[in-house]
C-alpha cells in the first residue's frame, strides 16, 4: 500500500462505469476526504482498456501512461492497492479477480453473473487471502442495499426481500401498461433508449434478477446458491391481455425477485413476473427504477429504492466500496465476514412454494372448454376464483382464444401436474402461461 | 475495552427501546458474529434505570445486579466500553453522552432533540477526545439513512432530502385524508393508538421532524445548523377542508421536510405541511412509516422507508451502531469524520424560498371580498392560479367562510408581505393559513 490515506486503484475496464468512477473521484474527491476519518484520498494509477488510443468521454483527461491492455500489469502494478473489475463476464474477470486476491488486494466489483455462478470459487479464495470483495454494484446499481444487510440490519434476522431489480423488465413492464403496447415493441424501444442491450436475454429472461437474488440470499442467510437450483421466468410471455386483465382486477404485473426464509429455515428463491396491488408501495415503482422490499424481525419494513444502473449510480456504489476497502487497508482492519458464513443450507422446492395463481390457456373454444380444464383442475383440488375469455366484439365466436383462469393458493408442484394433464387436452393448443399473484400484505 | 471482539455495553435507559436492543443482542447475537469479521460479541454490562424494583418485559430476565440509578457508575463501570444513550431530553444525557466521551467510551444515542439543539458542543468534546457518536437511531428510526449518506453515498454531493419524518404526523394527515375526520380527533385516535406521546407538540408542531432534518442537512453538508434559523410549521391547522381541496386537485397534503443545497452552496431547511401529487412516490408513504428520498449527483433519485419509531426498528438502528463502534474500537480506528466537517455555512432565508403556495382565508363573505384580496396580491406580483370556497347547500349564504387561493411560485417573503397586507383588510377575519405547492419532479 503506498500509504495510509492515499490509495491506488486499479480499474479493469473503462467503459461507462469505469468513466463515471473517475469522473466521481475527480468531481468529489475532495468532499470524500472531508468525510472520512483522516481523510481517505482514492486515485486511479493504473486502466486496463482494450484500445489506448480510443478517446474517452472523463470530465479530465487520462494520461495515457497509466493505460494498458494487460490485465497483468494492471493487478501487479505496486501503485495498486485496489482492483475494481469492471470488464463483465465470468472468464477474464475471473482471473483479474482471483490473482487480485492472490496478491492481497482488495477487490471492488459489480459483476453479479460472475459472483452468482463462479462465486463460491472466489469467495473461498478472498477468504484464504483474508482480502476481501466487495460488491455493493452488483445489487440493483446506486441502491446500498449491500451495505444496508451486512452493516445497518446486521442485528436483524432477514424475513424476506422483495425485490424489482431488473429496470429493463420493469420499463418494458410500465410501458405495456401505460400504453397498451405488446411485448416486442416495447422491448425495441427499451433497446433504441439505451435500457436494453442489443442482445436482452439476461435482462428479459429473468437472470439478471436471479442474479442478484442469489446474492442477496446470500448476504441474508449465509449459505452459496447454486444457480441450476432455482426457479426463474422472465418477462417474454407476456401479453398486453394479461396486463390488462390484471389492470382490472386492480393489479399490475412487476417482475418479482422472492427470497424468503420459511420457519423451516429453507429458502424460497424464485424470480417471476407477478400480480401484486396497484396500492403496494413495490407499483410505484416506475421505469428503469429498482426497488427491494425488506422485511426483517427487529427493523419491520423497509424499502430500498432508486436507479439500478447507469453510469452514476453504479459509480456511487463502487466509490462508496472503495472508500470502505480505502479504510480497512489503511487499519489492516476488516468489518464484515466473509460470504458464504455457512458451509450449506436448503432452498425450498419449487414444487412447494405456495400463491395464487394467473394462469392463460390458448385453446379451441367450443361447449365444454371450461369444463374440461375445470374437471382437472377439480381432480387436483385447486380452487377456481374466476375465469374470463375477452370476447371480441367484431368476432364473438372466434374458435381460437385466450382464457384465463385465475387460481387459490396452492403449492406450484400441484398446480404444474394439472397443468400438464390439461395440456394434453384437445381443446388446449399451447403450454399454459403462468403467473405469481403475489399477497404482499 | 474487555476484549478484541467482546464489548460490553452500558444502556443509560431500559424502556422500550431499551428492551428492545436487550432483546435484539439476545435472539440475534450469535448471527451478529456470524456476519462480523472475527466475530463481534455484544454483552450489555450494565443499565441505567430509575426504578431498579420494576418489572421488565424482556424475553430474557435481566440480573438485577448489572442494574443501577446512578449514571456516573454506568459511563465509568471498567466493563463498559460502549454507552447507549436512551433516556432523552437535554440534560442529563448531555452530562452522560459527555462523560462517556471525556472518557473515550463511543456513544450511541437515538437523542435527536439533543444533537440538534447541543449537538455542536457534543460534536466538539467527540472530536477533542476521538471518539465517535453514532446516532443512527435518531433519524427515521429502522431506516439507515446516517449510515446511506455518510458511507453509501459518500461519493456523492447531495442535492437534497425530501423526509416524511415523523410519522405521528404522517398517520394523522392520513386518517384525516382517509375518513376526512378533523384534527383533533385523528389527534386523539393516534394518541390511543400509542402514535402520538400525552404530550404531542414536538410531532404535531414539526419540531421532532425539525430536529432530524437539522442533522440529515449536517450530514450531507458538514455545518452545524441553529434551530433558530430555520422555518418550521407543524399539521395543527391542517382542516379537512384542506385535505378535501387538496384531493379534488390530485394532492395529498403531508408534513414535509425539505434539505436543499442552491447552486450557490447555501442550504434550504424547512418543515411545512405540504401538497404534493398523489402520484409521487412519497404520497405512498402511509400510516405511521417514513421515508427519505435523496437527490444525489451519482447516484441519482433513491428513496429510503421504513418504520421511523418503535422498539424493534430502533433498536435495529441502535444494533447496527454498536457493531459499527465495536469495530472500530477493536481495531482503533475510526471510519467516518467527525461531524461538523466544515465550520460553517450558510442557511437560505426562508424568505428567498420559492414554491406555489395554497393559502386559505377565513373571510367575511360579501360582494368585493375576492377582489380585494386579489388586488392585494395583484400589487405584489403574486399570480393566482385558482380560487375557491367550498359553498355549503344548506346555507349557500353563510356569511363567514372559508376561501381559498392557489398561487404561482413565488419567493416566501413577497408572500409573508402580502398576507400581512391582506389580514388587515376588513374582509379577513384571522391568519391566513399557508401550505406549500411542492412540485417534486
Amino acid at each position: 500500500m503506498s500509504n495510509c490515506n492515499k490509495l491506488g486503484i486499479g480499474l479493469a475496464g473503462f467503459g461507462t462505469v469505469g468513466s463515471g468512477v473517475w469522473n466521481t473521484i475527480e468531481k468529489n474527491g475532495e468532499l470524500i476526504s472531508d468525510r472520512t476519518a483522516n481523510g481517505v484520498s482514492l486515485r486511479i494509477t493504473k486502466i486496463l482498456v482494450r484500445d489506448p488510443a480510443k478517446t474517452r468521454a472523463t470530465t479530465s483527461a487520462v494520461p495515457t501512461e497509466i493505460l494498458t491492455t494487460d490485465w497483468r500489469e494492471l493487478v501487479n502494478d505496486p501503485s495498486v492497492d485496489i482492483v475494481v473489475e469492471l470488464i463483465g463476464g465470468t472468464t477474464d474477470a475471473f482471473e483479474i479477480i482471483a490473482a487480485a486476491l492472490l496478491a492481497k488486494k482488495p477487490v471492488v466489483t459489480g459483476n453479479k453473473a460472475l459472483l452468482a455462478e463462479r462465486g463460491i470459487e472466489l469467495f473461498a479464495i478472498s477468504r484464504k487471502m483474508e482480502t476481501p470483495i466487495f460488491f455493493e454494484a452488483a445489487i440493483a446499481g446506486g441502491i446500498p442495499i449491500v451495505k444496508i444487510v451486512q452493516d445497518s440490519f446486521v442485528g436483524n434476522r432477514i424475513h424476506s426481500f422483495t425485490g424489482i431489480i431488473n429496470g429493463t423488465s420493469n420499463y418494458i413492464l410500465e410501458q405495456m401498461t401505460l400504453r397498451g403496447i405488446d411485448y416486442t415493441t416495447a422491448l425495441g424501444e427499451a433497446q433504441a433508449l439505451g435500457y436494453a442491450e442489443a442482445d436482452p436475454a439476461l435482462d428479459v429472461n429473468g437472470w439478471d434478477a436471479a442474479h442478484k437474488a442469489i446474492l442477496l440470499a446470500t448476504l441474508a442467510y449465509g449459505f452459496p446458491i447454486d444457480p441450476k437450483n432455482i426457479h426463474v421466468s422472465g418477462i417474454e410471455q407476456v401479453r398486453p391481455t394479461d396486463i390488462k386483465f390484471a389492470k382490472s382486477l386492480g393489479y399490475v404485473i412487476k417482475l418479482l425477485a422472492i427470497v424468503r426464509e420459511h420457519e423451516s429455515g429453507s429458502v424460497e428463491l424464485r424470480i417471476q413476473p407477478s400480480f401484486i396491488s396497484q396500492k403496494h408501495i413495490l407499483a410505484s415503482v416506475h421505469g428503469v427504477f429498482n426497488a427491494v422490499s425488506v422485511n426483517a424481525d427487529a427493523a419491520g419494513e423497509s424499502l430500498f429504492y432508486g436507479r439500478g444502473a447507469g453510469q452514476g449510480p453504479t459509480a456511487s456504489s463502487v466509490v462508496a466500496d472503495l472508500v470502505e476497502a480505502a479504510r480497512d487497508l489503511a487499519h489492516a482492519t476488516r468489518h464484515r465476514g466473509f460470504l458464504p458464513y455457512r458451509e450449506t443450507g436448503n432452498l425450498v422446492p419449487i414444487a412447494e412454494t405456495t400463491t395464487a395463481y394467473y394462469v392463460r390457456f390458448d385453446v379451441t373454444d367450443r361447449p365444454g372448454t371450461i369444463a374440461e380444464i375445470a374437471t382437472v383442475l377439480a381432480k387436483h383440488a385447486i380452487g377456481i376464483s374466476g375465469t374470463h375469455s375477452p370476447v371480441n366484439p367484431d368476432n364473438p365466436d372466434a374458435e381460437f382464444l385466450d382464457m384465463v383462469f385465475l387460481l387459490h393458493s396452492c403449492p406450484f408442484g400441484k398446480l404444474t401436474a394439472a397443468l400438464t394433464e390439461i395440456e394434453s387436452l384437445n381443446c388446449v393448443n399451447s403450454t399454459p402461461v403462468v403467473f405469481r399473484i403475489e399477497n404482499l400484505g
